[in-house]
């Protein structure tokens, strides 16, 4: 009753609330352990080479900062290759995937949330090209699953909570604010995180699970905001400057006509992002081919760690830059400068990539010589495209930027070489610029990230160039392939569902689409039959039939019966095992025959072979009206692929019953019919294709 | 081809480039227009007062004040119930029903839009509690409408461009990044636009669309920003602060046990707002029942102008509030005041009511007194309510952001009284959150208003407490009533659809919603009998089948024929006023029957008195097969509701064929079908309802 609606109701904004806290929560323990381990591992290596420099021995620094960068990779590497590889990479394409509707496995589990969240500590802490952002958000995604079900299969526990949001879409709706939390906690981006779940996730636009979403990622820059300020000495201060991620940019003014020097920074950021996408591709393909067993990926992870090492040893120990001593750098190291300088190649080497990156935006002018950044763009360009990839959680959200805040803050310096006498020009502005073309011209998402870099930089009125510049390195990026995120979803063969029909399908037909012959079981039906078609069929869902038609009248549209009903597999497992016959009907009668029985086996249900069934059993008779689906949705074979294909995004549907005039089911379309059908855009030109995927993937 | 399609996709970029820049545009010269002639009119009676404190006689200012109120207004009424009655109001309902697929008609015509642009302007001079901000985002959608169809059909002027998108849905897509642009415009809110035009109109997420949206409110805000510097003296300066509505917030800290009074804000938001709801729903009534003819409507309108010059001279005359000149007000009048001082009631009421939430945000501690705040709530806060409602263009944000910033400003000085030693108390904080409280109470959005509140003042940290704030305020105000816009489209008798089908409705099946009995066509007809058919019934959608069983076979889901697919009144009309009959097929074959003539009679099609049919013409017969929809979507009987409701709200159905287990047509549901159903909550009880919907909308 309408009780049970308001107590479902007051749940789903509980669980959200606990989601935001726990993310929150999670994401400052991986903040918190990073700044006080690196800071402990900065600091060693600093005494280190100040020694070294002094007695000319280098090679004792090298080697502590290649094994204090390998040690942790090595944690990292052996999470993310043997503990749980569901763990590896940054997340945000499983997250992606989950939402869209593929149910991939062990995304969600709490397993992969730990390998996650303490790989990706080691993964930063190992010196590597990495960001935390990403996994925070698929943490957020893991903890948003757990809350939400009220049990742990892994750890088979059941609380016994929330036992009414167990099915698909609830869980997902919940996913999708734990995802919103997850950015919230990363970039303390509320209003972000909401756009980016909807970007990444939504396909129907849902107001009251909207707020729901908010609400989640309120709390969640709320509890990060407490936590964080109370770390940083100044609790209960939220609006505290240092609790933004990239710092406060205060007065961040620009004139008309700098949209020109934006604009070409977009054209910039694209080409770079596409030339990234496009070696990151070869590089995927290569270890998908080569790389593929748990060993060789924590030796590649090893690799990249020492050569990480080795170019950044190899930088500051070529690079003539010193400067005085500046107050954000907090190893200064001296090198081969004079006394009280520091050398400016190690102060942006000696940091966790999120603080080079403030270092970028917000050290003063003249802070970084021209040939430093220019060396280190280089350098860290290849590092961060060929870290992605490898079999340790990691995000791509930092190292992007930091290539896009480079190279951006050499745009300044150009700029200010040809105008020295303009006051207007200022690095910093430049470097966040840099840092969203490149940004956008990686991953090609608009929307959220303006929002997100705005709530970042804490500054409203610098909005407008950077959406500018992000649309500009989208269309840019999007002329020569697809957004990084996008590639590798695609290699990984996993049907994802476009927001719209592919152009041009109007011609292709639900009967060209269908998939034939139809496997229908009648209304009631022998135990026997059912078993031998669900261990001889891989199908999901069975079109329920008021009899069979004999085989031998074949025509183009052979019927299969009269469609009365459609019933999933997991159903028949659940009723196969609970034995729920006709001819046992007193069995089970007076003990509940409910949803609740169908609830507690969610998400994972019987296989086969968990079902047991004596010979007696097989010769009796299952009734599947009390619990098929009378009314499932069902066209007719000539209807057109756009139509088909709007029911199946926006209302969720994985299977589909096709009849012909006589409402006699003619054949089945699944998600995986729908999304073969892609359009493609490639330097200019479109077409229509037809893919090929994999059988594993459903 | 391809080819088209990209030429699609290109046109409908330059149509929301267009569309923002217009948008923005048309708000500048309301601005402006209403800056420059208050101006005028505040000096005029500036001077008019001064002379009169000297002389004695305070009789010709009140009666100057009354005239200069009253003038304007008359012009705003006589266009609000004379010219357009569509003008009257905010336009954001009419804006929302057109979104949600209510074809309210001449909401987006141009009659409607000068209308409306004319009269808000004159509104507002006229010194009425109203705001621009509503008309501006009707404006908004209006242009877009406009600019999109390429043609007006009030001027009756044909350009030509941009037929492909001469459909509803098309048109619908534009006008929501219209309403985007509006909101950009009237706010500089960009992100909020978007968020706005999602929250009030989007049914199904497309990124594509989502996109655009954000590109015309991006461009909207940057041509208002580039026209508004250039107007302030400042040219190509973007981020001057004074573009900001409200002013910029520069530093707004808070600590965590400001949440406290800041919830308590909320409540008591939420209890006002709600309070303002049911005046004004009650007001609504009375004016629905009593003031229906325009000349009604102009006599109220002067009266509440007459009211509200004298509320506000009353006020000046009395409140013996005297504090130094301060620079925020322009007109300063000294009343009683000693030389050298001005009259703070005064300063309040001398400006337009924009201006007044600026000096309520940002004037100086001190700058008013409690009482004079305290008694300028209590009449502006009734004179808002009773004015939102008159038959002129009048927004509501403003006069309810003025309401909420007084008490909120008026809570600021009790707190500082009770705390006088702290320095965190920020009258103008409170002011602000008093300003959102209420206009969460009286609206109820949260997410698209927190980022405009955000957008105007500058300000991001200050983010989380303005949600919580919303937030709260909603929730209290949602025990008692709808929001505002919310209550005036369901008196209009308007039927929106929600979100979600109703809860509890899982019982309710096609077969009690569905209409019976369908009037259905053959494939081949008569013309007489389509003729007769479209004369006698009003329906806009007919099922085609093959043949129309007797009348004779009477059962409960008596069949009427085996469904082949649906053809609109539309399209019949089109068909007959053509005459593209079986029997004059050499006639029309060679001149092409395409989808042009269907799209040039768009959105306006033919009337049966349009359609000149001779008595031979009556005697062919038209075969519908090459027109209609072969494949419609459609359901069974015993389909439950819920599942109906997705389909009608995710794909924007407005027919659906119902039909029993052989594919026979045995009803009909519409649009009007399925809102019918409602729950509703009420001081925390909830319940299912079936509304009584006025046969003129459909």
């Amino acid at each position: 009753g309408f009780q049970f609606v308001r107590k479902k109701d007051m749940a789903r904004w509980l669980v959200v609330l606990i989601t935001g806290v726990l993310t929150a929560l999670v994401a400052c323990s991986i903040d918190i352990t990073i700044e006080s381990l690196s800071s402990f591992k900065y600091q060693w290596l600093k005494e280190c080479t100040d020694k070294g420099v002094l007695t000319g021995v280098l090679i004792v620094p090298f080697l502590l900062w290649a094994a204090l960068n390998m040690g942790p990779t090595l944690i990292a590497a052996i999470l993310g290759s043997y503990i749980e590889p569901m763990a590896a990479g940054s997340g945000i394409p499983q997250v992606k995937c989950y939402l869209n509707g593929v149910k991939v496995p062990r995304v969600v589990r709490i397993k992969t949330l730990v390998s996650k969240v303490v790989g990706v500590t080691m993964s930063v802490l190992g010196g590597l090209a990495v960001g935390k952002e990403g996994p925070m958000i698929h943490s957020g995604a893991v903890i948003a699953a757990g809350v939400s079900q009220g049990k742990t299969t892994s750890l088979s526990k059941d609380f016994g909570f929330f036992e009414y949001f167990r099915e698909d879409h609830e869980k997902r709706d919940f996913v999708s604010a734990g995802a919103a939390a997850g950015v919230a906690a990363a970039f303390g981006a509320p209003v972000g995180g909401v756009l980016f779940s909807l970007e990444e996730g939504a396909s129907f636009w849902n107001q009251a699970l909207t707020w729901r979403v908010f609400f989640a990622a309120m709390m969640s820059t709320f509890t990060l905001n407490l936590v964080l300020s109370a770390y940083n000495g100044v609790p209960g201060k939220l609006t505290y400057n240092g609790l933004l991620n990239f710092g406060k940019f205060d007065d961040l003014t620009y004139e008309i006509w700098e949209f020109l020097p934006f604009l070409l920074m977009g054209v910039v950021g694209g080409l770079l992002g596409a030339l990234y996408n496009y070696i990151n591709k070869k590089l995927t393909g290569f270890r998908m081919k080569y790389i593929n067993t748990p060993w060789k990926k924590i030796v590649e992870a090893l690799g990249m760690a020492l050569l990480t090492a080795c170019v950044a040893f190899f930088m500051i120990y070529c690079m003539d830059d010193c400067r005085e001593i500046s107050e954000s750098a907090e190893y200064p190291i001296q090198m081969f400068c004079e006394p009280g300088k520091e050398s400016a190649a190690a102060s942006i080497w000696f940091q966790t990539p999120e603080k080079s990156v403030r270092a970028l935006f917000h050290d003063p002018p003249a802070a970084f010589e021209w040939l430093t950044i220019g060396v280190y763009f280089v350098f860290y360009y290849f590092l961060a495209c060929f870290t992605y990839g490898l079999g340790i959680p990691s995000g791509l959200f930092i190292p992007t930027l930091l290539c896009g805040a480079a190279w951006g803050r050499l745009t300044g310096i150009l700029i200010k070489f040809m105008f020295p006498d303009q006051d207007w020009v200022d690095e910093g502005k430049y470097a966040l610029v840099g840092a969203g073309a490149m940004l956008g011209g990686v991953v090609r998402m608009t929307l959220s990230l303006t929002v997100i870099l705005m709530e970042c930089v804490g500054n409203i009125t610098f909005g407008l160039p950077l959406m500018i510049v992000l649309m500009v390195a989208k269309w840019v990026g999007d002329f020569f392939n697809e957004g990084l995120y996008d590639i590798h979803i695609q290699m990984a063969g996993v049907p994802i569902m476009g927001w719209e029909a592919p152009s041009l399908s109007k011609n292709i037909y639900a009967s060209e689409v269908m998939n034939r012959p139809v496997v229908t079981l009648r209304s009631v039906e022998k135990v026997s039959r059912v078993v031998s078609l669900l261990q001889s069929h891989t199908h999901n869902g069975f079109p329920v039939v008021d009899s069979i038609p004999e085989d031998g009248q074949a025509s183009y549209f052979k019927s299969f019966g009269t469609l009365r009903g459609l019933i999933l597999r997991s159903q028949l497992t659940v009723l196969l095992k609970h034995k729920v016959f006709n001819e046992n009907t007193e069995l089970w009668q007076n003990s509940k025959v409910d949803i609740h029985l169908f609830r507690q086996s969610y998400p994972r249900y019987y296989t086969m072979e968990e079902v047991e069934l004596t010979p007696e059993d097989l010769n009796m008779t299952l009734d599947l009206r009390p619990f098929h689906n009378p009314s499932p949705y069902s066209v007719m074979a000539c209807t057109p692929l756009p139509r088909i294909f709007s029911l199946f995004r926006a209302l969720g549907l994985r299977h589909l019953v096709v009849t012909n005039d006589n409402n006699e089911v003619v054949g089945m379309v699944t998600r995986k019919d729908i999304v073969r059908f892609r359009m493609w855009t490639h330097k200019g030109r479109m077409g229509l294709e037809e893919l090929v995927i994999y059988n594993q993937v459903a």
